[in-house]
């Protein structure tokens, strides 16, 4: 367990490089911020879900969250524009090997690759929703970014009302409420300007 | 949901204040991450529990993780030394109200309101060993920071081996082992000075 | 003396919380920068109203702005959403007991108590215009990050003009002239956006 | 009043420059945090003095303090090489025209500028006085940072204890028994290692 | 040579003082990754003057790139105002001593230092070029904040358009339709806030 | 042109990751800041190598060094674990394919195009003396950051005294004495500790 814990706390200094390459200062949001918010997000997700008839496992839902960029304290955070240049196979069988490495040794490690497996190919309803949360929480740190002053920072809002996650029903509702809402306070920010 | 999502941004800027005033650089940790560290710590204890015949509610535990810190969006994050100036019964109620602030409003408010009382007591077992997590993870901070380079952080490391947090059997075991593995991991930066 | 010298230190350090709240980057501002604002501030407003005939002790004005926050090495820099959670008198008591705590061995360690007690009750001119300096100094700052960029700052701004800080004639017609001409300042920031 | 209250923000953002380009990460210590700290030392330093019988103008020093970096905003913080390149009564013209610009407009400014004059030439045993309080800032900061871990900083430590200021009796006492606290809290950190 | 490999890693940490003073955040950009941007904006000029037939030698060009800021590790980063209160003739003779302080006892230190003294007098037309990719670099750099929500830089936008560098012929085109395309791109971000 | 020259802006603030996964703050160091290191270390080896006889390309060298990274613009800064997770021929790859896109559009995109491939396959003596440059700047870093205090850097100076880098002759010679002197600087440091 030990080497574990030691590795994750580089992901409290690894800087989200997205914002980096958009001209934000250094040390504006880490990688474990934001697993932290994925994490967050996908409890809040769950229980409004629940709350509308839906089935969802919440422990799975939270051990996907906290699990889905821990391959980063080996690989990094790459930006977007790397799918440009690797293949999303190659990707993938990286982020699952660097994984692996990081887990290896602790009890359920066996356990922990196939969550991680799950969250790559979104095969669960509960892989999905914690998709949605990370793109949630991305937003609402762009929002929170632009209330601030930022700009640039258009690209990642564009065709979010549009995105299902592959969600259908009430979980689908839960999602899209969230993104509207969402949208919906990021166009006062801008229309204040 | 809206408002807890956007106030759970403020956490991702919001230092550690204990390392600030130990002089270690602004930025080294928010509590976001540490919040991140204690839940993926809590997963990992909860699962070499399970593994030793302790019955544990996982959920339970990631969720009180999650939760344990949200407080301080409105209060900030206080250094160990305001205990010497407001009592303990004081800043629970101050804890207490704040975060059932920032969660008014959400589905399952009275839920959240009662995990966060459960921390606060330490009533469940859960409840103990995400504090034990919260400890786990700050040591291995501290241990990342001298294998770093940083010192003058002695006085985390007093007395950790003896504490036992309310735990006992597997539990404590699987909690003393690991602080145990942590101050031995130290104990070799020391030494190579 | 030394243990006030090293102690003050961490103020260099320690990030005022009501900024990175709102989204300002690591750094932006520590508390012995402020300290230093509210200072040299309270000079200038002491020597303009001595310029108009009221009779203000400059000395004592001077001490009482390098001391007024002092007592955040111990309490940390709170939010001002802690207002809501702890009582005025609670939090006058902590901040009494760890700046004696902090003064406690100087040669004049009496006296600084009074200083202290006298700015937390408002009781001198001195400690009003001080307080006056405390608001100025924070204005000032929020409009250089505005001017730099920053937005979501408009509660600071708020009701500014009205307040008169238990002050009358000259010196308080020199303190709202200063508002004054900040706000003016900043109405054309926001103009010009 | 105004303008010096807009450009003396600018000094809580400037990095004192020797410890940058001695590795310090960025934002270690603001020229307005350093003008705080020397501030509050010269307090410290004139009750002290004054408990032995010295008699010193309290307000006077902390003036001093206060304005003694404010030429900053205007010419930056030059590193301790620049001695080598310019000449001192260039240095000295410089600071001077540029703390006049600053002050320019303000009621006092011929007052102001006559502090300086009296700083730069450490005409009085308050000058004199306040030139010991910016070394002793300085120490206690540097031991602060090697407290934290930091190395490499020998150099501000040499032959500081021999060091008068021009004091002499009861004055230089005070100040060299600091510094000798200071010395003997460093050899303490050097020790340990 | 092992003295210049150290000392330049000082310009990696040493914030370029005008965008601190104008309220960017510490690490904004270094001096060092300035003289990169410049070496190569450099080499793109060089390259497309070649184009037109302009006979240019681009080793001397980069040579004169790399080498225009490395004074700044014994001078500072010193902001535009300084030249308010030093002579041209103080600042370049201080460079040039401090250049060869920094070069001495390197193979080829007479070589260096002739190429420093082209720079500063523009003797070349290659140092002619190095000064608009100076400026180039600026004004991106400028852009690139501006992108990402800096507000008050216009000032050095004023008159970018009308400069010549001394230049003449397709090189003098060359700069201006460089500078006159990022003007265009400035004013887009301009027009949409 | 411009979209390189804005492109590159983005070097200045990315963080070298392996420094950050190694517990440096934030802001350490860019990739653009070692760049420039790369580059002057470059013209530094071309020099000393060019007084003993060696025919170099000096232009060659420093075009080499300043687009060596350009790339990572588009992937981002890898950790050296990466290359447990990706084929080299994948990262060269993309690395290729990234550069092109960066470069594409501008006078000379296949002559740069060439030259990042000889960078890439060490083809020409200069790119393995600019290959060394980088590992040269990597170890003076290293060295700044231990000499200011921080430790666990140790495994970049594993084996770099038997790299030779594919040269020979009076090129490795030059590239050997300057590594031992690195390494010689170092094991002070670490003696005094």
């Amino acid at each position: 367990m030990l080497s574990v814990l030691l590795e994750l706390q580089r992901l409290k200094r690894l800087d989200r490089t997205g914002w980096v390459l958009r001209g934000l200062p250094p040390g504006a949001e880490s990688v474990a911020s934001h697993s932290y918010g994925v994490a967050l997000a996908a409890m809040l997700l769950a229980d409004e879900c629940a709350s509308r008839g839906v089935r969802v496992n919440v422990e799975r839902m939270l051990r996907l969250a906290l699990l889905h960029d821990l391959a980063e304290t080996r690989t990094g955070d790459m930006p977007r524009t790397v799918a440009d240049y690797y293949t999303r196979d190659a990707r993938k069988r990286a982020e699952r090997e660097a994984f692996d490495d990081v887990m290896r040794g602790t009890y359920g490690a066996a356990r922990y690759a196939a969550l991680h497996e799950d969250y790559e190919e979104r095969a669960s309803l509960e892989a999905r929703l914690v998709k949605a949360a990370d793109v949630i929480d991305l937003l609402a740190q762009a929002l929170a970014f632009e209330r601030a002053g930022a700009r640039g920072l258009g690209e990642f809002w564009e065709g979010v009302e549009e995105r299902d996650f592959g969600l259908e029903g009430a979980s689908r509702d839960v999602v899209r409420e969230t993104i509207g809402a969402l949208v919906r306070a990021r166009n006062e920010v801008s229309s204040e300007r």
